[in-house]
């Protein structure tokens, strides 16, 4: 079997190299790769070479919003068979520390993540990875969809860090694919309204189009929320956006800052909020997938581009078009 | 019956006036003002005239940590009585509004508040509250010990607030009369340790005899923590007691910073940490009676120093003494 | 104005009388009724004059799921005008005591409620009631529907007291008015599925045709669920439920058992399940009303039978046939 | 070396055999056993031979309270060395399935548990066990300190099941060495007061002696509670408990009973109180260590009886002895 992969050798450049065909151990399974998600993460990681401490140091695979078919299953795999189709959930936990004990396997310190250096992704035609990271998905959803689960996993535990519940008056701040995945998820959760807030006028448009109430950050409404899901990263947007919840709100910090943000305690004290901070996810894959295959939530709404594995440096580069782009999914199989 | 009062008649000057004998609403009563202490607010409204948007427009009395003696009652009091000895929660709430109905009086956006403008304080012999205010304390305790329920609610709201749980290691930021007493609270709530910062020697000598561990910010050790109580109001201190937070960590910020906090949040997200806003507090005055009454928690040792009501000047610029002062009593009947 | 009442004067038997007018205090609002629900404990009055504690002595008017239209307000209302459509929560708090300042005022030990002994209901043309329990529905609710925002409050409230989050796999045991209002309500809050049993071919196929999965309490599946809503108040329900949640389930007893329920409390522990009580509901009139209106939650589908007021005691005697009733409407304006 | 084992080799009869000497698998520990607390659920399989579908079928080691020294370690063991004085926990999960992968492994359907039908427990000199279940204790615990943090962690659970907060007024049912622990637990939790009831004047007065309110069942007073600990396994007790609790009062049943247990849900459902199942514990033993070695708890008041090995017949016969007795320890190196 062919396994080539798409290594990014230095920043901005990618080559398409011959892998060895991996063999599963003992508890893994090799999957046949079908789509690859683009994220933030992966853009940075090659465009500048760092995402905070995690630095790029010599050649790596990025992708890791990933889904398949497994190929190859170890001696010990129980939960998965040669030819299910799958979701991948990219992070491996130790299994036996503090965290991984109290269920936060997720903060597990030897968390190994894909395409996080010094770990390599997906966007390869054979991966193999520890089989309990993988979910079955049904026959009816796509492999695009499959792949779109990570992202909607972010913004699951995203309104589950924000203790959302049913009734709550809802505003997400950034209309990127997290920002409406985050939006989609809090009106499947019940939301009582959902308001989505971007300066682009495209994306304003798709969660327009998505059904949300939409206003632009520098036209804000005075209207109070009590839950706010800050999906922007942009340096002002939390405080922006904790200004508005009502008494007891709650704020869930989602988007990634790269620089320090100011927030105006003795002001925001007055309401009490609360804010949460949020590192990836705990254990939403079968959410996701109950989410996706019951129609409450279409996330193949944000895909808009696809390439084959060989043209992963243009699916690469192109998250920065906020113009005229959401998603982008490589299909490692073309 | 004389009713002397110290009206601030103008920025860090009292004069001591006689006021008319107040007269009970049918819900009120009339309290014989025995001992109120002097908190960082009503220094900051007598040397600069402002909190925030609370800005003091002519003259006022402050003081608002207050005991005394059940003087009258209204014809529809029924929960204290003449002669009982009883300490006052100093803000009314208006029943009715949403946060009211929720259980979060002390959110109401009508809350009257003693000490805070435009509304008198306590620093009078003779005052008039609503009756539901007052909370009768047992004989055993001291009028002062009664006053300092206060600070001590603020403490115990804000191990409340930080979800603090038995054996949880907490860093308390800021030795305080607030500081302090939120150590002494997280002490009776279980904490498996607790740790007291400042740099005050004077401060964290009285931390050290009240039996917490201690260190200065600028020497702090490498431990982690559970829970984070930021008392000091100092800029960086909720960043760099953050920062000290294991995974899943919780802080309460219950300090009052002048300026903007920054916060590096994506560096703070790896570990997941929270963080909750802290108004005061709700429906305390049970648990502190009930905690310093058991011996549990020993409020009078942060009494400094006692002045009689004529010197109430002198009581409210001795807040910025930090070298040897924690906890000032003005007793109005003296 | 004609004030027509509908009175139960003895067991099964209805009185229509003429009431005075009704004047509203300065808090209060008189309401045109125009739509009470009968509910089974209006029956329970209605057949054997008790529930529980809850003894019938001397006349009383039954009803307590109410709309209607604001026809005068008290001096001090603010909240509501004349000619505003209406739902009323029923039970009105004392607002002062320790469960009302905990915001649990539904547990207010002297919480008046409609049609509970000693007090009188809604089945008349004119009420008075405080301003506070009227929540304006917009125009288009009808008033049967705002009449059924109140058994959709015990749904509501049900869910939460179960804990209920979105991706729960539910079983609701009794398909009622009140379990297929829990059910459509655990539907809105993102359960994952809601599966319906009843013996009732009648009820069972309304909850099929609402979209629930169903089955028969003889014939149940083996399948496992995360949360029990109990509505039946059949004696085995509640023990029959438990013992098909999986490990770490909920429960909420919202039925009514009329005699002791036994629970095999060495087995369910296995599985360390949690059971919560419930009283009513407590603040859903907004989410109750949030989710009608958005077309969320269809209470209307429930309505199987209408009366004009002198027909009540028909429409309190439907109740008991469950081949072809769920939930009966007195009009009384007609 | 000898490795002596007490065999229970039919009802009510032992055994001590030479069992061959144990080599640990690569993440096992072989600990040289010190101390074996007796517990009633070995009293139950020695005597009756099952507890609920637990059944004995075939020779059996007890004893599942356990300390020692740790005598050999696996090839790939980290947290302990040889030397280390440790407890035990004596559940191994799976570390795998769903349960365990929430941070719930003591519901793990794979548990294997010391002394539980067909797992061997430690009444022997030298056992072999996962390294992860061992936690190294401070040198001025003692051994049979370390034993009793195993009962100490059910009532560590217990509490946290309950939600137990301080300040609660908690109510303990069955004042036998859970119970008495349970309710240690409590006032280290900070509990406004702890009020435990039995019928046993041994252990009322053992109460009363460790600082707590006493009452016997039959002449209980008629205060209320916010917290319920059911420690008796008494049929009626849950139900008499649950009674006494204040309104959204909260009771973990701690206790085992052999029968159902009838609940008069629709009294209890007027206060809404909840009820959480316990089973065993989840994460304890860190919280266990720091309560005893901190003096804030003293299980050492609880041991009244000691046995060398050879004599474990009689520790297993002496639980039923209410009388005098509260707490048996077994030294397997006597």
């Amino acid at each position: 079997m062919s396994n080539r992969a798409a290594v990014m050798t230095e920043l901005e450049h990618i080559e398409i190299r011959e892998l060895p065909e991996p063999e599963p151990g003992p508890r893994q399974a090799v999957v046949r790769i079908h789509a690859v998600g683009v994220c933030g993460s992966d853009t940075a990681y090659f465009k500048i070479g760092r995402i905070g401490d995690y630095v790029v140091d010599g050649p790596i695979v990025l992708g890791h919003e990933v889904s398949g078919e497994v190929a190859k299953v170890g001696s010990e795999v129980t939960n998965v068979s040669v030819g299910d189709r799958v979701a991948i959930e990219p992070g491996t936990p130790c299994r036996d520390c503090k965290e991984c004990k109290a269920g936060r396997y997720h903060l597990c310190p030897d968390l190994v993540f894909l395409a996080t250096p010094p770990y390599d992704g997906a966007l390869m035609e054979l991966m193999a990875i520890d089989a309990r990271n993988l979910y079955p998905i049904p026959q009816e959803m796509s492999y695009e969809e499959g792949a779109l689960l990570e992202p909607l996993s972010v913004g699951i535990w995203g309104c589950k860090r924000a203790n959302l519940t049913a009734g709550d008056d809802v505003l997400v701040t950034g209309a990127g694919p997290v920002g409406l995945l985050a939006a989609a998820t809090a009106r499947a959760f019940g939301a009582g309204s959902v308001t989505v807030s971007d300066f682009s006028e495209f994306r304003i448009g798709l969660a327009r189009k998505m059904g949300f109430a939409t206003e632009t950050p520098d036209a804000a409404s005075d209207r109070t929320f009590d839950v706010l899901l800050e999906c922007s990263g942009a340096q002002g947007a939390l405080a922006a956006g904790m200004a508005r919840l009502a008494p007891a709100g709650r704020a869930a910090m989602i988007g990634m800052p790269k620089q320090d943000v100011p927030l105006p305690l003795a002001e925001l004290n007055v309401n009490e909020v609360s804010l949460s901070l949020v590192n990836r996810y705990n254990h939403t894959w079968p959410l996701a997938i109950e989410l996706v295959s019951s129609g409450r939530i279409d996330v193949s709404e944000l895909i808009t581009h696809h390439f084959p594995l060989a043209e992963s440096a243009d699916a690469l580069t192109l998250a920065s078009r906020v113009k005229d782009s959401i998603k982008a999914v490589i299909h490692p199989q073309q």
